[in-house]
């Protein structure tokens, strides 16, 4: 079959990863006869260097006219870069905030998941998190405080500054229905977070998750708040399946939860609308600290190229075949340095490349 | 010396654990030579019992004619309370946060400190916690999306829930102050917290805490994203020393930081207003399913009233007194059920207040 796939590379280390993930893709095709048309798209600090804004509609369109947009990473290092001094409508993660809006990417699935032959890079002790650490959090990406109205003003010489969060009705059941029919796929849990102790959408949130449970009898829900989610993810992540949550509590705890696994350089994401098209990407940063340098992990992104051939593509044989072949190379002994353990061998960012496309 | 304390004993486990505190405080009083007279204030609760509302203007006077406020703990299980029914406003959390607000306590300092004693209860690797964990949150605590704007409204059918996170300059500065005195007396480096990749008032928050930070050419500032700090403290927590931050993100954080230690069970707080007055309280929360049953460690109760001798009566020597003897005790190996470990010998809220008071 025919496919076209827009390819976002991004800031930092993206444009090396995604080359590698392209690579695997090149020889699904090769193997399984399928052809996929490629078209780069600007975003981020890319866009800016070409036309000074981080995202244009011209790049939306392209991404719209694609069957699913496979990304690296977008931002800038806060630190060094220039970029820290603009305002944050004009900085690189705001091309990233603009374009999960224009596609109306509303479901953001970050799984973490922990491979047995990286438990020694997880921080957590044996007994705490236990074997196949495998769970999912299903992050609301384009309401909530990220997306609120949001002003500056001065009064009497003070400064006040305002950001606004606020949901609706349709915007919880939405997400709240990709949670419970993932969970339908997996063991049937889910885990809403919420702060319904304190803030009025938390518990316009509990009410209307609430209500999409009665539709799915099998699975159970239960409802957590926010700082308790924080511990348990330390305490006993083991607990958790699915966790269905609003857009800044999910950036946090998703954040937390793959550090959790030790090795967020292996975690994928997915970020969808309601039809079959999204967004795939590596859920870790842009790492400019090391961008350039040809040692960065590949494989969040050739697992993301899996999922979007999965959920965007239909193409199940074929990230099956890939998501085996990390399987094999991991356990060959192959790593990239920031999964290195004695004893093993490591590879750099195309040579990983190599080795997954060689599998497949 | 004479002070007047307030004892709000609150919730669940707090009455157990706050006749703990004051057994220890009656032992400091008689072995130094202080009277300490106490008033019960009700919160919380209790005061929803007695008076149908968390908080009367009674117990706020009471709260304010005391020299500090020693708590136990607030708040119901949101799963088999009644209150978990109620509006927010009517909730025991309720008193809570209104309690901060009549008191300004806007500084909330929580240590994560972890005893050499207690290693094998923290969650992470040896090789990940290192020796002699030891930092502080220093957490706003009056502003932010906990005390925002906040309504529900329906339109066309659909309703829509709104809070708001606001700050001003002045609210920033005092509590950047703050942090920054409390690192001048620890290791001069303080990690300011916020997501001004996206939000305004975290934007402020930066602008803010860097003009403070130039009057303490000695400590060390580094701004990090909330959602990298999340990922930080469970890969490399020892990095840190002091954390500055706002209150929701510090609500996550600093109980993210408590379970990284392992032992909340031995976690105290201090929320401080101008002067010196506090109220002081544990870090857990009132564990309503094991209240009643002698079992609670009632030791972040006693060293939240050492803080409390430390910071609002200016008795260091008292408050060491008390930090030595809980060393003590740990050191021959007494344990409450939840920090219990092979070897160890096991013993009941009461037993630990004895042992405690015992080596005062
Ligand atoms: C860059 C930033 C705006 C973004 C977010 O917070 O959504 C990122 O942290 C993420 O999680 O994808
Ligand atoms: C009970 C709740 C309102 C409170 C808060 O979030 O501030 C609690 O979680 C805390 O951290 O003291």
């Amino acid at each position: 079959m025919n496919y076209n796939i827009a390819l976002i590379s991004g800031d930092g280390i993206g444009p090396e990863i995604v080359a590698e993930a392209k690579k695997v893709l090149d020889k699904v095709c090769e193997v399984y006869g399928h052809t996929f048309s490629y078209k780069e798209v600007l975003l981020g600090g890319a866009s800016i260097d070409a036309h000074g804004v981080p995202l244009t509609e011209e790049a939306i369109a392209d991404a719209k006219a694609s069957d699913a947009v496979l990304m690296g990473s977008i931002g800038g290092d806060a630190k060094t870069s220039p970029w820290y001094k603009l305002e944050p409508s004009k900085r690189p993660e705001a091309g990233l905030l603009a374009i999960r809006k224009a596609l109306n990417l509303f479901a953001n699935l970050r799984p973490a998941y922990l491979y047995n032959e990286l438990k020694g890079a997880c921080p957590l002790k044996e007994e705490v998190i236990g074997d196949g650490f495998d769970m999912i959090i299903v992050r609301e990406l384009t309401g909530g405080l990220y997306f609120g109205d949001r002003k500056t003003y001065e009064e009497n010489g003070v400064q006040t500054a305002v950001d606004t969060l606020s949901y609706n009705e349709n915007e919880i059941r939405r997400i709240a229905v990709k949670a419970f029919d993932i969970a339908m796929k997996r063991k049937k849990k889910v885990t809403s977070v919420d702060k319904a102790n304190v803030l009025d959408s938390s518990r316009l949130w509990r009410k209307v998750v609430e209500e999409v449970a009665k539709d799915y009898p099998e699975v159970t829900l239960e409802h957590m708040l926010v700082d308790n989610c924080a511990m348990q993810l330390v305490h006993n992540p083991a607990q958790f399946d699915v966790i269905l949550t609003e857009n800044m509590f999910g950036d946090i705890l998703s954040d937390e939860a793959s550090m959790v696994t030790g090795s967020i350089g292996m975690l994928s994401s997915a970020s969808l609308n309601e039809t079959k098209f999204g967004l795939y990407e590596p859920s870790h940063g842009s790492a400019p600290d090391i961008a350039g340098k040809g040692i960065a992990n590949p494989l969040a992104t050739i697992l993301s190229a899996a999922m979007m051939l999965r959920f965007s593509l239909d193409l199940d044989k074929e990230a099956d075949a890939i998501e085996s072949a990390v399987q094999s190379v991991l356990t060959e002994g192959y790593r990239t340095v920031d999964i290195m353990q004695d004893g093993m061998k490591q590879v750099g960012t195309a040579e990983m490349g190599d080795l997954i496309a060689g599998h497949i």
